[in-house]
């Protein structure tokens, strides 16, 4: 820290991403990750010469990719916003939406905490369930920001549309935000909402379902006003932040809509499958709609068996939080790789029992 | 705007950028991008397996680049921050070091102002000398955040280092920054002064002559502890937000050197060549060490020009602002790109003196 930082940001603890080894060997279950590339059509989308036009801005209006993508969730293009990771939209919300103060799960996505300390804004943390779940009813008539990941993370719940409604109904005067980052693993959206409620602002990412996490693409459908708002913060700080290679794999995507349906179906037959055998080696695994699990064993502490894993070339997710500090957050990967997720699993718990 | 959007940003004016024609019917030379592609090395760079890579995130270190950058300057990977365009520096930069308010040129790159409203920082803009050069002795012991664009836009206007450093000397307790976009037409880099100054922010862009603007690729090159403040925003907002790609293609632009000092000297010749002929013709055209020149002619006002060279398809950038409003900006473009521009405003001359 230099002695100019503003007072404000001295204290700031900044969000730690999943470690991303360089090295290369590693089974990679540890940042939701997809295991497969992006389609071949997208693959082939990119010429020699897109690397030529890159000496020219890319269109900071992304009219091509906006109304590709209007098209496909049959919403208008003002109800668009594209954006450099969905992490970007994440901190505008609270920057413009935050007046009022934030609200959101005590287990959720590490960054909101962040973000809302970052921008000075009071937030109230809400325990899960015992199960883990979101209790809906905590987060109605709040008069603040609402922040709810669904499905959640790392837990992997997906509330059903009618609790999401009545959360959006019961704070008119606040935005809620609607994470999704997961939902194309299961989940039912709540984007068709955005014609009813003028304060819901649904967040979507290529990072996970469209395999793309190292392209930094994500957006948001709302209400008209809302995206004009998340303009008008891209227009005063960086206008051109998604580029031109970037919005021209991000439009050959929506083409593909095909293969990354597909996927999503392979991600989630491999998810049962791993689950299943977790529970029967003797795992508590919560029940998810996402593209990892949230599992724990009584046998082993959570980081004993992320480091054991780890000494295997396996790396999942672990956290230091004390209520969930026995998990262990497992991306699922291919059947190939969540096989030998198992065996090595396996091999470390019967070491633990003799 | 929607009803949601906090009081602070609700009269914020948002930065313009230049028009991006999509037609790709003109000849551009409003937005400073470079005539030439990225070096053939460059293009050669990207293959389709890094397209596959791109289901995994970016190494948020960026450590490959920062690398072969500090290695390029002589400077410690500690010294050197890498961002999404140098947009995204001079926000944070506004941000992290305005608490004291800001002081910056009237007549300057106008995101400044834009930066330091919508973090609702007190500046004060300096009017530029008759000569619409920056007098340095304006920016000394203001104890405020000085911004100093070196060459200055839309001028080209050059002040040499020693000035600069005079600057920096006498601000100790607040950040200098020095955004260097252009700084490779001709200009001294201030960068070699990081270390006998820790207040010194030096900004730039592989988006001039790097001929990448496309690409979004910023970086900056300071003091150790200045570099940590603007990693903690960055973690503390969008960690990953460069992509694979650029990262990729910067690597392989840092290693093609010699292309683009050649580039920049013909571009530099281009500049000195259209300056006399535009001179030859009346204009006054302001010295500049950048890759654009900053023109008027008494015969024909500012916008007017404009407009009938948009009519013959060629785009340069006009601004209204009052005390500039009979110049336009012209991007140093390939020499028949400006002999195209050369002939076209000879003609509009030839009408306006009938």
């Amino acid at each position: 820290m230099s002695r100019y930082l503003k007072e404000n940001y001295q204290a700031l603890e900044e969000y730690t991403p999943g470690e991303q080894p360089k090295d290369g060997e590693y089974i990679k279950l540890n940042t939701n990750e997809s295991p497969f590339p992006p389609a071949p059509s997208v693959v082939e989308a990119l010429k020699g010469e897109d690397v030529e036009k890159l000496r020219l801005y890319s269109d900071p209006t992304m009219s091509v990719l906006k109304g590709k993508l209007a098209n496909l969730y049959g919403v208008k293009d003002e109800n668009i916003y594209l954006s450099n990771g969905s992490d970007d939209i994440l901190n505008f919300a609270f920057m413009a939406f935050g007046q009022d103060g934030a609200v959101f799960p005590e287990i959720t996505y590490g960054f909101y905490s962040v973000f809302a300390e970052l921008h000075g804004i009071g937030y109230e943390c809400v325990p899960l369930r015992e199960d883990f779940t979101v209790d809906y009813k905590d987060y109605l008539k709040r008069d603040k920001l609402v922040v709810i990941a669904n499905p959640n993370a790392p837990t992997g719940d997906m509330r059903p549309l009618w609790e999401i409604e009545e959360i959006i109904k019961s704070n008119p005067d606040n935005v809620v935000v609607i994470d999704e980052a997961y939902v194309d693993f299961g989940g039912e959206s709540a984007y068709p909402l955005i014609d009813k409620y003028d304060n819901l602002l649904v967040v979507r990412t290529f990072s996970k379902s469209r395999c793309m996490a190292g392209a930094r693409l994500g957006y948001a459908i709302a209400s008209k006003g809302i995206i004009s708002d998340l303009e008008k913060l891209k227009y005063s700080t960086n206008p051109y932040n998604i580029n031109r290679l970037t919005a021209t794999l991000g439009e050959a995507t929506v083409d593909a809509e095909e293969y990354y349906q597909e996927k999503c179906k392979e991600i989630m037959s491999v998810r049962e499958y791993t689950k299943e055998r977790l529970e029967a080696m003797g795992f508590l695994v919560l029940s998810s709609k996402a593209n990892f699990l949230f599992a724990k064993h009584n046998k082993i502490n959570g980081e004993k068996l992320y480091l054991e894993l780890k000494a295997r070339h396996i790396l999942v997710r672990h956290f230091t939080n004390d209520k969930i500090k026995n998990f262990n957050r497992i991306t699922i990967g291919t059947k190939e790789q969540m096989d030998k997720l198992l065996e090595a699993t396996q091999e470390i718990l019967k070491g633990e029992t003799i």
